[in-house]
């Protein structure tokens, strides 16, 4: 082992000052990962949340400016939901930060709130923009293999960013680093989609029968996930980012050829 | 044990004369494990399979007339494509029957097939209608748990349709009776609804991506095994089984509400 992977390691052990901004059902799964690993949690949120933190070992704030002015933090990790980002983010009071601080966000879309927090946060603040493609249910088994999209937009202190991706790459993450819009354009076509047929098929009160074939279990269990999430997330995959409207478009036309192909095959046997 | 099990279970083990009409993908399946039960296999088809018939030990006849003839069946398996049933139906040399036969068709609909079985059938002729709910891809490792539906129509010989019933039993399959107005009710909201969505999938040419989230791994994977079904198949489960159209209404309808629920947000938003 070189020397610099050597000292990597050793200051990717040293626990991170984590403060956690949206403390929803995303941000509570994360937490418990990076009790487990020893870091130190802080949490503020719009509801109180004070008695499961208490369960988990992490400390909240009913308002924003304790929340801030108590600790010194390494990183502060933004988990509210996509449409009240940019709310959110205008309410920060940002001069009681104690120290220049690494953002981490952690939105299902990743142009928005990168454009959003280079326009807002103070000029000495490091911007890390990630997206772990996992959740409560498929990241419940642990994380290993699954994908942790990351792009770092403005890293002036590489070991506090490092030790930071360290929480999913020592959990076995596929760390995968690219641009944001690149990755905008890739989710619409893959998880906004994938939660858009989750949707319609909950639409449809699809419903397991004593006949199902694997391929409508597979339906069945999709859609069961999807609903799991809050019509915010999906809503805000669609409303902020900008590859999704054509994504739908797209699903609508691809339904109506099926369907073309289908009327005309009707009419050639009739 | 009682007795009536015990005759039961060694009739039962009494290898069937199994005639199959259309040697096609699902046909050279199920073949492969009637072989290996025991089972004598003979075949007729549109396309000449004889060479592959002649590696799994089935013996084929590429004539209508000299596959009926020269042998004496219990069973006869009817697995051709939906859209050519009729057809291939009113082909069969019927008298050429040396007894009366249990004619069994494995289609993936339902009330068409019966139909035309009790219209077209000589008097004598038993009838048991049939969807094994799995196929080449599905059923690849066993089929140990997936669904066989049957309705047994017009059954005098029960000993032969039992025997028949007990190749999937004896594999594991969950026998689901039922009639088959219902299987097509049920099979349009599941099977032909699940196929849609795989079709659609391969119409937006979706393709794995570097940060595919499980629920988008399970389509692609969907969407790779439908695809492999023939366009026949698919189409046949819509031409054929009077409850797709709805289904395929009740698609579009869903994705319709959802999109308005996307755009309405969006609305409210900006
Ligand atoms: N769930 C997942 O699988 C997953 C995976 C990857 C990324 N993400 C991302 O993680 C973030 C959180 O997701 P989530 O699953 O926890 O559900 P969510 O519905 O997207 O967000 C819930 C969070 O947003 C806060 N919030 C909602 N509206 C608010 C408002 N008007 N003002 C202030 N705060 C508000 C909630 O605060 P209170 O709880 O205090 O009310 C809660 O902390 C989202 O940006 C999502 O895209 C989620
Ligand atoms: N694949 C599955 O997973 C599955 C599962 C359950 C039930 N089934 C049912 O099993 C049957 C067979 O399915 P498959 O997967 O083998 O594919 P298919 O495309 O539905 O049917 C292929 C079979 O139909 C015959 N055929 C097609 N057009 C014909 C015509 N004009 N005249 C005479 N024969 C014709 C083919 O004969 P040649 O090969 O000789 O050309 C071949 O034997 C279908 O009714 C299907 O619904 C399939």
């Amino acid at each position: 082992m070189s020397e610099t992977e050597t000292s990597n390691t050793s200051s990717s052990s040293i626990p991170l000052n984590i403060g956690i901004i949206g403390f929803g059902p995303f941000a509570q799964f994360l937490a418990k990962t990076m009790i487990k690993q020893g870091h130190f949690l802080f949490a503020t949120s719009r509801s109180d949340h004070s008695q499961l933190c208490s369960q988990l070992g992490v400390q909240f704030y009913k308002d924003m400016n304790p929340f801030f002015y108590s600790n010194n933090y390494d990183v502060i990790l933004i988990s509210t939901s996509i449409l009240s980002f940019s709310q959110v983010l205008s309410s920060i009071p940002f001069h009681l930060l104690r120290k220049p601080t690494l953002f981490v966000d952690v939105l299902s879309v990743k142009e928005y709130p990168r454009q959003l927090l280079l326009q807002v946060l103070p000029e000495e603040a490091d911007v890390l923009c990630t997206h772990p493609m996992f959740g409560p249910e498929s990241g419940k088994n642990g994380w290993e293999g699954l994908a942790f999209m990351y792009e770092k937009v403005q890293i002036r202190d590489e070991d506090i960013c490092s030790r930071f991706l360290q929480i999913f790459r020592s959990e076995g993450c596929r760390m995968v680093e690219m641009p944001c819009e690149e990755h905008d354009k890739q989710a619409a076509r893959s998880q906004f989609l994938t939660h858009t047929i989750g949707r319609v098929l909950a639409q449809m009160d699809i419903k397991s029968t004593s006949m199902d074939t694997k391929g409508f279990e597979t339906l069945v269990y999709l859609k069961n996930d999807v609903i799991k999430n809050s019509f915010d997330l999906y809503s805000g995959l669609f409303v902020h980012n900008r590859f999704a409207e054509q994504e739908l478009k797209n699903l609508e036309l691809a339904l109506e050829t099926v369907k073309q192909n289908l009327l005309n095959k009707m009419d050639e046997t009739t």
